[in-house]
């Protein structure tokens, strides 16, 4: 007879939990049995306390076990997705899937919305007219098998781990996010339950990302890392810089025009240069060796999977995409060099501008974002325009700009130094 | 605008909550705006990273705030009570009340029932026939003006400290009990809170307290001084032994039986000398010094009082007291001296007879309990009865008498070395 209070008094004291309390918790917490009071004290003491490698593996399958886990080992293809913890601008997930997917694998993506300052990827593709994000397993199975397609970025059901579904909500409003094992196992049964055979793991870290150090982001990785090859998905994990937003726009349909820049061949270096690095571990993962993904992006087969995958979620590749009613511009006050150009708060910015929401539930502005036009290196004449601001609700222009006064920094020097994109990497 | 996380995230992380910050949790908790999860994640975040003198201190007045707070300022003796943080056999309440009145002070007791190994006050007190609990404070201070009365124990109304009576039920699901500073706010939120003009806290320490430790006991002492003295309650503080059972008996009608025999200047020497060490440091808080009260045991004043508080309160002091219908006694297994009587086992065994309850509201049994025919420093023949335990339950025996086989230790030895009862003293 297992008692929440137990399992609870056992972690706050700083013991292991067995599999069975694991097993047992887990599942009491899913039917109710389990009070979200005593949920929340125990997500507390595993902020407190931590958890052994053994015991997140337990927790992580027993959340995938809450719910189905989906198989697609019957393709012809080898399936392998990709992860980002969350950055400001960050696109990847546009250009990466259609890019994998001509290269000849299969990429299941369960993709989440944004909430707070990060923007969450179903956002960006719901900008584009007529696109859906729900699509049932049978018609994802299809889709991934289809030679010409082979991506779907797609939510996740109510029935795929609806145990981390139910905790997370739980540890949102309990101050219990900010602990490793908890969140490499939100992440985790998430992957592992959607069937992909291999995952690449794009771990941020810096001003714009929830991990701020790099030993924190390496811990993290290693930790996911673990968990994935634990549960027989070939997992290798980059840590990749998120002090400044990825490319030249943040917002929703900003982001989905300047992905469509770099499955045209053209792009910001920063965005083009992670998407072929994620694009190259995910094929190494998936074990397609002999092709160089810069020439699927170079010769148009890229975009021609991105036009089929949109098409095939009912999305319009042609129509026009969403614009603001509304905008503002920041011009430089000095001559320079940009030296800093803050992701939190570029973020935190086009969140208030509309871009992103405040509760889960809420809609967000496709054509709310902004426009960065200069990059950290970039020299700075007086006046010239540094960033756009695009919103339907003009209200939220003086808040966005007071957070957008301390966002930059011009220094009277000729040139900085350029900062790593890809800080590590973390393998088996 | 204060938010639930945020309070919850400092603590977690180790500051301090401002006064504002304080407020306003316990407030917003005691509403229902603050829920129960989020509280819960507090109280772990409080039980890990603990609360400053400035943080309990008005952490409790918050709970005072939350209800009201009597004010017996207007009777012409002094006020003074006693709390003890709960032990096995821990009957000095009912001998000591009447006898600090009997001695000229006024004694305001709202007191509880019992939860687990440790009795209630108010359980052994409704072992009398009639015995009343509840008394509305109008008649309480009619009682406490009688100077032929003097002592009220009632239950607590549900307007005294609502947020403690609350978050004490919360605590008790979520594991969150052990934290210095939540029992000290807790216990002294309700006697500030009760109006009392001084106080004397006995601190158990010992196997069958649920401090096992004397450092953690005066840890507990200290921050409650402090407590009452800061809320303008001259408090003081004993710690004492609560390895073996105050007395030869625990039970509910057991108990009122052996404080009878200590009113009538007889009783087993521990319980006399405890309820006289107390009653000394009760009378020199309320500033009378000229009355021993070992003379008003003595000379009958004491059980005049008691026999006065009973009937005012509904109960017949001449009424025969309840006694269980079923008894089995456990007799030594060889000859020596009793060097161990331990006071958890004699709680649990009492409890599983029927004395206490496992559920808040449960009903208790008036007249199960053990009573203990040798304590500690006992030369034992064999075959002498050791213990009579009683219930009305008799299925309850085979789990009492297992719990009772490891209860004592009987040596080949003259004597053991008495144990001091009062292990040290608290002041502000």
């Amino acid at each position: 007879m297992h008692s929440a209070v137990d399992v609870i008094r056992a972690k706050r004291d700083g013991g292991e939990l067995s599999d069975a309390q694991i097993d047992w918790v887990v599942d009491a917490f899913t039917r109710g049995e389990v009070a979200d009071e005593q949920m929340a004290a125990l997500a507390m003491a595993i902020v407190w306390r931590g958890m052994t490698r053994r015991e997140t593996a337990r927790w992580t399958q027993a959340m995938i076990d809450s719910g189905k886990r989906l198989d697609f080992t019957d393709l012809e293809r080898p399936t392998v997705d990709k992860h980002s913890t969350g950055g400001v601008g960050d696109k990847i997930t546009l250009p990466l899937s259609p890019l994998v997917a001509a290269c000849g694998a299969a990429v299941p993506q369960l993709s989440g919305r944004g909430l707070g300052h990060t923007g969450g990827t179903l956002d960006k593709l719901e900008a584009i007219p007529g696109w859906q994000a729900d699509i049932p397993v049978d018609r994802m199975r299809e889709l991934l098998a289809d030679p010409t397609i082979g991506a779907v970025v797609c939510a996740a059901g109510d029935d795929l781990a609806p145990a981390d579904k139910r905790l997370y909500a739980l540890r949102d409003v309990t101050g219990t996010v900010e602990s490793i094992p908890l969140i490499a196992s939100s992440i985790m049964s998430k992957k592992i339950a959607e069937g992909t055979g291999a995952l690449v793991l794009d771990v941020k870290v810096g001003r714009g990302a929830f991990l701020k150090h790099l030993d924190q982001a390496r811990e993290l990785a290693t930790t996911m890392v673990e968990l994935g090859t634990d549960a027989g998905v070939r997992t290798v994990a980059l840590l990749t810089a998120m002090d400044t937003p990825l490319g030249h726009t943040a917002g929703n349909a900003l982001e989905v025009c300047e992905s469509l820049d770099v499955l045209a061949g053209g792009g910001p270096a920063d965005v083009v240069d992670l998407t072929l690095a994620l694009a190259r571990e995910m094929l190494a993962q998936a074990g397609i060796t002999d092709i160089d993904p810069a020439d699927a992006l170079a010769d148009g087969r890229a975009m021609d999977h991105w036009r089929a995958m949109v098409r095939a979620q009912g999305g319009d590749p042609d129509a026009p995409l969403p614009q603001a009613r509304h905008t503002e511009t920041v011009r430089a006050p000095a001559a320079g060099t940009l030296t800093r150009l803050d992701a939190l708060d570029i973020g935190l910015a086009a969140w208030r501008l509309g871009a992103g929401r405040a509760r889960q539930g809420d809609p967000v502005q496709a054509g709310a974002g902004i426009e960065m036009h200069a990059k950290p290196g970039d020299s700075i004449v007086p006046g010239q325009p540094l960033l756009t601001l695009h919103t339907d609700t003009p209200e939220a222009f003086p808040v966005a700009l007071e957070i957008l006064a301390g966002a930059f920094t011009i220094a009277e020097t000729e040139s900085a130094p350029p900062q790593p994109l890809i800080l590590g990497r973390v393998t088996a």
